[in-house]
This record gives structure tokens, C-alpha cells and sequence, in this order.
């Protein structure tokens, strides 16, 4: 099972897991499927290549063609984010993760730069404003990646946890999937934190609350199928030619994909940080 | 053969033709493979899916690595473009094809925002900012897609060709191949013209001199492979999986690859229509 | 009188026009005024510098705080250019003029991408899409500048006119104004079509019904003021110091008005031109 | 003497300063003069609103015209830089400051973007590589701004410094100047640190080696002249009005302005920081 994905509910269908070490829930309504599983022991962790938690999926069409369904999807991946969040109040952290000057790798960095940040605004500012509830506070920064920074992103991030103390970390990273038809039509959310990385480029520390001490709720979006395993998945075998692996699968439309999918997310996770604001006042802040 | 490959190189390769309907011509330097091909005959042609006319491939080692070769390469490019362009004077029309929006597609779009444009140049100004030999007319355009504008790529040009009447146009189309391999290493020209799209989007109508009735130069660089070519290059099966139709596969930093080859490319015509300019010269004048 | 100016509103406040070769009108809602002079014979065109023909101007607040009264001001945009267009039906070319590479200029070909064109839709591929009604045919391009294309904007566009016989052109330029409150706050249409360049570079060919044999409809909005214009308008003199040419004032976030304006103007051409759509069908084809 | 002004030079000239406070250099050469500046005092440093410290500043012709002569200038900017830093080994972290959606504030985020970062290259990694001296190790980040990321960009810059632990901390920011002419055209080197957003925004923390804890080396070039302050230099009143507060004077080329000299800077801090490469080296490595 040496499939390279990202995704959980890849693993979960691939290896069809049943018994005590897993719990699947499913969830439907008119434009999405949620599927929410949890890993319950190291054991199955283990088989699945993924850490203890919950992982939920959110399987959505295809975004391009949403429109008037798209404040519904909003809502629907607001709520699953719900789920994972610890504490109602609190700073947060929102760290993009990826390379912004490669398309496919850039949900990240696209997602960061649309999140209200509020962590500088005064209680006396806010007031001025004319806001009743105050704002949760927030952070939001794009770590780079190691060739451009020399710094890990596990490490950028770390940097940042250590001065401001957040209560909880929110990375956003492009993923790799098996399917194509998945590209930019799934979103998964953990609460176990990420291997950055995985999708794009080579395997780097994870991003987890083992390494940062406080709670990191992982959100992802697949935009890339590596090219040996799109083979694979065609025609079934197994040996590697060596000339595929830098290559990436990609929808045609990837720029759309990337900037419609980081949209959906910048404005669900803006949504479950300030639960006193709705999707036309936060349009109108940002 | 339904090998999907814009390469005529491929092509040839295929069908390994040999006697009086193809004509090969080789040359090397320490940075490049040129292959000249003529395909003399109709019915040659016909084999080949390809027109009847000179097809020139240059083979470089990936371009992120160049850096000291690439003004030699500029050179070799300028060289090949020299053997088709058919005068030596007269007003040349420039035009990119393809969708700027598309990371993948938008080489011409890049080549055309670096072509030097010369039309509106007076002898008077030309004199005045100091030039001794005039420089050669050149207008520069880009087609956008249909999608965008409404035209057909050859329809856009025609529009400019029929009110400024130049004496050639060349064109810059992003490619696609049937290997990963050449993806970013290989340019290829011809004085047949080309259907545009037939890399990344649908069969286009062509652009070539029939239509437009001047002679139209192709140059383009492979930037794509389709994803079920891919899959059948690995494991050479036939049956066409329909998930994966709008896949494209491309290099993980396909950003700089477009980047670099347009600069590349951008110079070497810049060289070859402007025949009193060196490289450092046109850089200041850009 | 020699303010440097795009703005007819601006021309006539200064010239405070009464009498017969002026008539203007007011209209006013709870987010705009909007003005319509009509200029009704040569004296007073040439007292103005303007041509003869009808100018509307709309104010509006700030539009990166506007959100929520947004749609009401696209639907006053759109009343306002309902009033120029001269026919319901045959082809309109809509042409984004300015440079793309100078943020200030962009306003056009930013438009000019956010227009949806149809002249390449069949019937037969509306009716199976499920449209009831037919789209309007509709062209959009960008004509770029002489530096990059070698064309005049006039000349770029009447390539294209000559070949695909428009009814009706629509121009999209960014503007100069004398006041800096302007910037991004007033919306100029005129059926007199436009001088372009004004704004931000030397004055060019009209482009105008006289030179493309069609009517022409100028949508503009000021994105500069000149630097010599503002200092002449805090402290009224007139002596032009050389060093200040070659630069404009701009607010902070120009790049930010670039962006919403254009949203803006897109939105409101696209629903005027395709009067069987609303904003929320509109978005979904686009 | 309230002009707003982020140079050094343009208060020294209008304080016209003499005697013990303050002492000047001049060097020249064909295509640039230096003026260094060491501010001996904190009287002297009071009466000019600047820090205690060295101040370089480099003036060369307009930047876009240069090209053959850019070699030359690129090795001056790298002198000057030599003679600011405090040691020859050591990780430096460079910091790009500013916001990288304005364009005329983008200098920072541009040049950090083009600095080699070493600091994850291992020693065995360059040996495989062939690098027989080893790269001096850094770091590149960007800050983002306040209104982006919540964090002040002196905070953002400890919270990487407390990690990483650098030996020196070099900024680059877009400045203010009070002449047009200087835009583009003088580049300004300290060892005081900066109060960054003088130029574009309000006044922030600085960031100096009170507050980092290691030596600040400050570089910036001049992007903007606040309206107010050119129309006070044109015609010497001083009454502020309201409405240009929030405006901005560049030249119409600022985004090639800013390209061009990000280009040069990052180039020369490259040079500065790896003495073992030359200028084809590092190109060839970014």
C-alpha cells in the first residue's frame, strides 16, 4: 500500500477498515458529503500511514461551476471546522503553508492572505468602530518554504508560537490525492496536524501539537495527482519509472481551482473564528 | 498512431520513415541537438499528421540549470530562426497563442510582452535617440483565447495582418509531447504554421499562410503532456480512461519553466529581426 | 484653463456653463448622483475641450467600503449605460485600453478580462446548455500600447472592427482627474467615445465613431491626478516646474481600486449587454 | 522642519549641519557618488530626526536606462554593504518589510524573495554539490504588514531572531523622499535599523538593535513623495490639506521601478553576504 495520498479517506477505502480501531460518520445534504472518521488507536493508525484523531472530508462539486450553492458549501465547511476548534475564544494562529510561486503548491499562501487579521485591533479600536461583540483575535502569515526562507515550515511556525502564544494553530496546505476526480472537489480537516509537503514536495517534519504544544487543526485541499501514480491507477502496476516522478497531474484550470478553492476556505475559517460576524459583513472587511 | 504530440520530431520517430518523402538533417554544438526535418511530399505528410514543410527541433539541457550557456543557446535558437525567416526586411508580426490565465499555456502570451515593437518607431525618432541602422518594423501581439475574446486565434490575427499588412508572422504556441523528457528542453520550429490548442485546448482552425496568405513561422516549446499519454508511455496500453481528459502533466516548477523559456525564446527573435542589435543592446532597450 | 482633466463634470464646474450649448440633469439614490450634460453644439464643445454628445457621471463612496450597497450601485451603472447603448441586439466589441504592467493603467484590459464573450457560442450550444433566451454576441480584447504592440489603441481596435462588424463599440480607459477625491469615486460615460492616454500618457488618436464608422460608448473611471494638477489645486498657481512630469498621484491603495473598480464596470456592461441574466447567473458563467 | 522624509541625506541637507555633530564622505565614480554620513551624537541626532549612526547613501542614474553599467553599480551598492556589516561569518537573516499588494511598497517582500537562502544547505550537501567554500548561512523572510498578519514587523522579525539566532539582521524597505528626482535613483545603507511605514504608512516600532538584540543593518530606496510634501516643495506653504493625506506621488513607471531596483539590491546583498561566488554564480544558483 504505497499509494502516495494525502488523504485519510483514501487510505480508509483502500485498506476497508473495519472493527475497533476506526469510526466512520457520514453526513449529506444537497451539494456535499462529509465523512467524519476517526482513528482511535496507534495500531490502526499505524496500517493507515496516519496519525491517531479525526479527520473529516468534505466531498463537494466541482467549484468552478457553484455559484449560488457556494454560500451553502461555505456554511457546510464552517461547521465541520466547528467540530475540530477547541475553545471558543483565544488567539489563532493561521499559518499558510506552500510554495506561492508554484500554482498547484499555493492554496496556502492564497488561503493566508484572505484571513481577517485581528489580533492588532485594540478593544477600544473595535469599539470606535462600532462593533458590539468584540473580535476573536487573530494571526495570519504565509511560512515560505525551506528553499526560500532556509527555515522549515515546522520551524517558521514554530517561531511565531513561541513569541505570540496563539491556543491553537490552523495550517492550510495543498494535498496530494490517488484520483483525479477528486482535485479541488475535497476538503479534508484534522485535528492531528500535517506532514507538509507530501503533495508537492518531499516529506518534511510534521506540523503537529507533539511539536508546537498547543492544539493544530489541519486543513487541506488535493490539487495534484503525482504522475506515477495517475499510471498506476490507469493500468494497476508497480514498477517506478525514474522519468515521471518530478511530474505533477493538474487540472487544466488549476490557476481557477487554486483561487476558487482558497476563497471557500479563507471565508469558512473566517466564519468559525468570528462567530459575531456574517459572510456580508466579513466581505465587507477584508 | 494517436499518440497526442504536437512534436514532429515524435512524430518522425514513430514512424522511423525513411526514403524520398523525409529529409533529416542533424547538428551539434556542446549545449544542443538541432534536427532539421523537410517533409517533401503530400503523402508523406498525410503519414506523418503533420504539413509539408522544414521542421526544426533544438534538444537543450533543462533551462533552470544554464545560466553561463544560455547566450550561446540564444545564439543557436537566433541561428535556426534565421533559416526560415524568408526576407530580410519588412514588417514582421509577432503573436503569442495562447491563454494567459493558464500557467501552462501561457508562453506566447509571455514571448509577445518581450518582443521589441518597432512599428511606431519613426526614422526621425530612430535618429535622434541615436540609432545608425534602422531597426526593423515589428509589431507584437497576444491573441488571448476564445473563450476570452470571442475569436479564434486565427481570426485575431487575420484581423491585424489584413489592416498591417506584414510580410511574415511568426507565432508562439505552448506544446504538448508525448515525454516528460522534453517538457522545457525542446523548441521546435516550422514555416507550416500551426493549429493552435492542439497542445492544452481543443483543434483549432490553422494558422498558416493558406489563411492568412503570408508566410507564417511556428515556434513553440513543449510545456505538457496529457495525462492518458503519460499513462500509456509508462505502460503502453490503449484503452482511454475518461476520468482523466482534462489532466494535463507538467514539471512541479512549471511557473520558472515558462518563465525561462520565454525569455529565452523572446531574445532569440528579438536577434534574429533585429540584426543590428547584440544581446546587451536589446536588454537595455526592453 | 488648462487643468489637466479627463472628467467633462470637472470642465463644466470650472466653466460653470449656462445657456443653450449645455443641459444638464441630476438624479440622485441613497449611494449615488449621477449627472447627465448633454454637450449640444460646437461652441460649447470647444469652450469645454469636449465633443459634442452626452456625458453621464456617477459618484459613489469609497468602494472598498462599500459590500453590501454593491449590487444597487451595479444596477445604477447599468441603468447609465442602458441609456447610451444605441441597439438591444447585434454584436458589441468591448475594448479594455491602457497598459496592464502600470497598475494605475490597468483599469481597461482588467475589464476587458471580466467580459463575457459570446460571439463564439452557437444557437445550437446555448439551446443545449439550457438557455432560453440567446446571449447577446459580445467580443472582448485588450488593445495594449504602442510601446508593446507597435499599434496605436485606435488603430488595434479598428483592425478588429473591420473584421468582425460590430454594432457598437464600448471603450473602458482609466482617467485623469483634477481632485483626488475623484479617485475611484466617479464613474464617466460618454457616447463620444475617448482621446485615450490622457490620464496617464500623451494624448493619442480619438477613438470615436468618426474614425471606426460605428458608435462608441467611453466608460472611464480617474485612477491619477496629474502631480502638477494637484499642487496647482492646493495652492492655485500656474508656473509648471519640469521635474514633476513624469509623475501621478495616486491614493495608497491604488491596486486595490484597480481591482474593485473594474469588478465594478464589468459586472454592469456584462448586465447590460446580456439583459437576460442576472448578477447571480452572470457570476456563474464567468 | 517638518518634511516628511525617510532620508538621512535630505535632512542633513536641510539642517545644512556643521561641527563636531556630524561628519560626511564623499567618493565618486563615473556612474555613481556616495555620501557617507556619520551622525556623532544624540544632540545632532535629535536636531535631525535620525538615530546615532552610519548612513550611506548611494546615488545613481535612473535605473531603467542602465543595463551595461549595472555590473558596476551592483558592485558599488555591494561596497558599501561591506562596509556596514559587522562580521564575515555568522547566519544573517535579511527581512523583506513592506506590503507586497502595494505595489510602490513592495520593494522588501521583491528583494527578500531574491536573496539565496543557505542556512538548511548542510555541509555535506555543498560538498556533493562541489562548492568548495562554504556558503555563509542565511535566512529570507518576508514580514507581511500589521493590517496582514496581526504582528508588527519588528515583532515578526524577533519572533524569527529569538529562534534562529542570527548574527545580524539586515531590512529592506521602500522609503519616502522629499524629491521626485530621488525616486528610484539613491539607495540608503545604516546601521541604525528603521522606524519602517515612514514612507507609506504610519510610524511603527523600530526595528534596531535596542530592540532585536543584534546589530540592524537598514537598506531602502526612495518609491514615494507624499502628495502633501510635493506640493509643499513646489511652492513652499505649509497648511496641510486634508484631502491628499492619504495620496501617493511615483513615477508612471513605479512598477518597473520597483522590479528594477529590487533586482539590484538583492543582487548586491547576495554578492555581499557569499564573497565566494561572482554575479554568474549566483544567478545560476537563483
Amino acid at each position: 500500500m504505497n499509494f502516495r495520498t494525502d488523504l485519510t479517506l483514501e487510505r480508509a477505502e483502500l485498506a476497508s477498515e473495519k472493527g475497533k480501531g476506526i469510526k466512520k460518520e457520514f453526513k449529506h445534504n444537497d451539494f456535499s458529503n462529509t465523512t467524519i472518521i476517526d482513528i482511535l488507536n496507534e495500531e490502526t493508525a499505524e496500517k493507515l500511514g496516519k496519525a491517531v484523531g479525526r479527520y473529516i472530508t468534505i466531498e463537494i462539486p466541482e467549484l468552478t461551476f457553484l455559484s449560488s450553492d457556494l454560500p451553502k458549501i461555505v456554511e457546510t465547511v464552517k461547521e465541520s471546522l466547528d467540530l475540530l476548534l477547541p475553545q471558543k475564544n483565544g488567539l489563532v494562529l493561521v499559518a499558510g503553508v506552500g510554495n506561492s510561486d508554484i500554482t498547484a503548491d499555493a492554496l496556502g499562501p492564497f488561503v493566508a492572505s484572505k484571513i481577517l487579521s485581528t489580533r492588532h485591533l485594540s478593544e477600544e479600536l473595535q469599539k470606535s468602530i462600532g462593533f458590539k461583540e468584540m473580535l476573536r483575535p487573530v494571526s495570519a502569515i504565509s511560512t515560505g518554504v525551506l528553499g526560500q526562507t532556509g527555515l522549515e515550515s515546522s520551524e517558521y511556525i514554530k517561531c511565531i508560537v513561541n513569541e505570540i502564544n496563539p491556543c491553537c494553530v490552523i495550517t492550510i496546505d495543498a494535498l496530494a490525492s490517488r484520483s483525479v476526480k477528486r482535485l479541488g472537489t475535497t476538503i479534508q480537516m484534522s485535528d492531528t496536524g500535517i506532514a507538509p509537503g507530501s503533495g508537492i514536495n518531499n516529506k518534511r517534519k510534521r506540523i503537529d501539537e507533539e511539536f508546537l504544544g498547543v492544539p493544530v487543526i489541519a486543513i487541506g485541499v488535493p490539487t495534484v495527482v503525482d504522475a506515477l501514480t495517475l499510471a498506476e491507477s490507469i493500468y494497476g502496476k508497480s514498477d517506478e519509472p525514474e522519468m515521471v516522478v518530478d511530474m505533477i497531474v493538474t487540472p487544466k484550470d488549476i490557476d481557477m481551482l487554486i483561487k476558487n478553492s482558497s476563497s471557500l476556505l479563507a471565508t469558512a475559517i473566517n466564519l468559525s473564528l468570528q462567530k459575531s460576524l456574517n459572510q456580508d459583513e466579513l466581505s465587507a472587511l477584508l
